[in-house]
């Protein structure tokens, strides 16, 4: 049965699920940032899905790059390249990351992860990212 | 007509041709690593490819997966994880980092992207891993 993996709940917000990915936003305001689960118990790598399910989750990838860009318009920080990551180095459950970056975000041209520290959304624009984004998931 | 950004001549070598992409290995010895440049004029994020490309990107990110596992066998450093990553803040044509990661590599559990600096092969370890490579992506 799957089930996700805790570190998950701790960092990030319930978003609508999708037909194979459960979807939360990050809750680090320094990005609009969403983490895509695929619901297959035991996957870590990319390889461990079907390929029917890799075609699902790349179209996940893709509406989820669509709500990150509808995060940051809603906030007035339009975004300006996306970024995906399958790392999984620390949280080993298949996960998708889909970041909205900015050249004048903190960690730019870097990469995200790992890096400086999350910075916490106030409650305005927690609620605007999170209604952006499940606007933006269910559409 | 696509031409490969010039920044990918510089950093790495060329592999045998996938079907959607350009591949090629990063010319970096702390990680076993292959770079996928789909063969798309102005590409630049995922959603600029059709829904068959995309298709055919998430096979061929499978597949360097395993050329991946190939190099690292090869040179004795069996690979624990791959990390996909799909950036482009500074080389803006699509391209798609397939890298093999362990404990005990240097970055790890970071990413690698702008982390450090690249670390050149010595001539035999470069054949070793272009060959396993090579083998790989051509089975």
């Amino acid at each position: 049965m799957f089930e996700l993996d805790p570190t998950f709940l701790a960092t990030s917000s319930t978003l609508p699920a999708l037909a194979l990915c459960e979807a939360r936003l990050q809750l680090d305001a320094r990005f609009p940032w969403i983490v895509l689960i695929p619901r297959v118990e035991g996957a870590v790598e990319l390889e461990d899905l079907s390929v029917e399910e890799r075609a699902m989750l790349m179209a996940e990838i893709v509406v989820a790059g669509e709500a990150v860009r509808a995060i940051g318009a809603a906030l007035g920080r339009p975004i300006e390249k996306l970024n995906v990551g399958q790392l999984g180095n620390v949280t080993r459950q298949l996960h998708v990351h889909v970041v909205g970056r900015r050249q004048d975000d903190p960690c730019w041209p870097g990469p995200v992860w790992g890096q400086g520290t999350p910075l916490t959304y106030d409650d305005n624009a927690l609620e605007v990212a999170l209604a952006a984004a499940a606007n933006a998931l269910e559409s």
